[in-house]
């Protein structure tokens, strides 16, 4: 039987990097999907190429769309400052508007381009869950969608969108990722990394992960700035 | 009571021309969202600027997002030959994967950013029955997904997509356009139109354009070669 190819949305951060690792160990050949969409944290892209190359994916694409024609986030609008005081009530400034349903929507035109018949993100319901777009119902739904949009629909085959580590903690999260053999220091997780991919310990995305490896009793390799 | 926002998918063609007419009708200030993805008839592009100014938008906006990295179409594809033969069987290879869910998700970006409740599209099942995602159960289950994908899932407000030309012939499409004031002299359709927007007059999306204007009654105003 050939292998069968999959997208994987990978941001560079730890959580896409662990999905990867995990179609992998599935047996999937794995196109990994980058959106460059003119976020803050631009390191992450590099890091999204190193990912890939490490854990063996089969391909790597960058798309370039630029969301900060919309604006509407701390991500990306320069004048919405990257909150490190803690969680936020509602739905945090760092959401960016429809963000995944954009992502998984290019995932889903490479992925009828390529006959792959599953996409893979690393959403997570737990520590995220002041984003409307990382929760369990809305991953079904777009599916739902996706099933009506495309060839699937028409010749009978199916597309199935996995999300592995929706309801894991962090803590899991690393610890199925080591397990995996997945190299954290090579992620960044940070909204506000350097120029040479180093976190700033303090953005809320640093806080989570840093709790993270602590609750995992692994050692955390990210490298801080210092803050 | 202020005047609500909405954002219209405007591809500078004769149905999404038709639809921002309607929007205006309605009441609605509008957003246009053009998409340049890389396509043959690019003059599409240009078209949709003239046209939003004409029909008083708001505003318009054309994001660029490259699908010819993924290709798997004749408008995304130079290798891939514009169809002049009539009806395919199955899905025309004009079908661009995805790009439907593509451009809809961009609208859902921007009007989470505008506070709009409402994005208008011009899809239709009648001649494009072979486009998957122009189906009225795709639309259904897109509006289905958004209002989980945004903060209206957390905030208790509800976006609708509009749809309203999906049951719609041609000709109908076209008598309820000039009925609204539309000069479809400004619009482009025609899938490899020249650098003048003059278009070929024999590719399916100039076929169906110029029988509309036949079935409707109308003098076709639209530029052509002379193929």
């Amino acid at each position: 039987m050939p292998t069968a190819n999959a997208v994987i949305l990978l941001s560079g951060g730890l959580d896409s990097a662990t999905v990867l690792a995990l179609a992998r160990s599935r047996g999937f050949s794995c196109h990994c999907l980058s959106l460059d969409y003119g976020q803050r944290h631009r390191v992450e892209l590099e890091a999204a190429v190193r990912v890939a190359a490490r854990l063996g994916a089969a391909g790597q694409c960058t798309v370039q769309l630029d969301l900060t024609r919309f604006g509407g986030s701390a991500l990306t609008d320069a004048a919405i400052a990257v909150p490190t005081g803690g969680a936020d009530v509602g739905i945090p400034v760092t959401y960016v508007p429809a963000r995944n349903t954009i992502m998984l929507s290019l995932a889903l035109a490479w992925a009828e381009v390529l006959g792959a018949a599953d996409i893979f993100v690393g959403v997570n319901a737990v520590d995220y869950s002041g984003y409307p777009d990382c929760r369990p119902d809305y991953i079904r739904a777009f599916e739902t969608m996706a099933n009506l949009a495309t060839r699937a629909a028409v010749e009978g085959t199916r597309l199935t969108v996995h999300a592995p580590l929706i309801e894991l903690s962090k803590a899991e999260i690393i610890r199925l990722g080591i397990s995996l053999g997945v190299d954290y220091s090579l992620t960044v997780s940070c909204y506000q990394a350097d120029a040479l991919g180093r976190a700033c310990g303090v953005c809320d995305s640093c806080r989570l992960r840093r709790a993270g490896f602590e609750a995992a009793g692994v050692i955390d390799p990210t490298p801080y700035t210092g803050h």
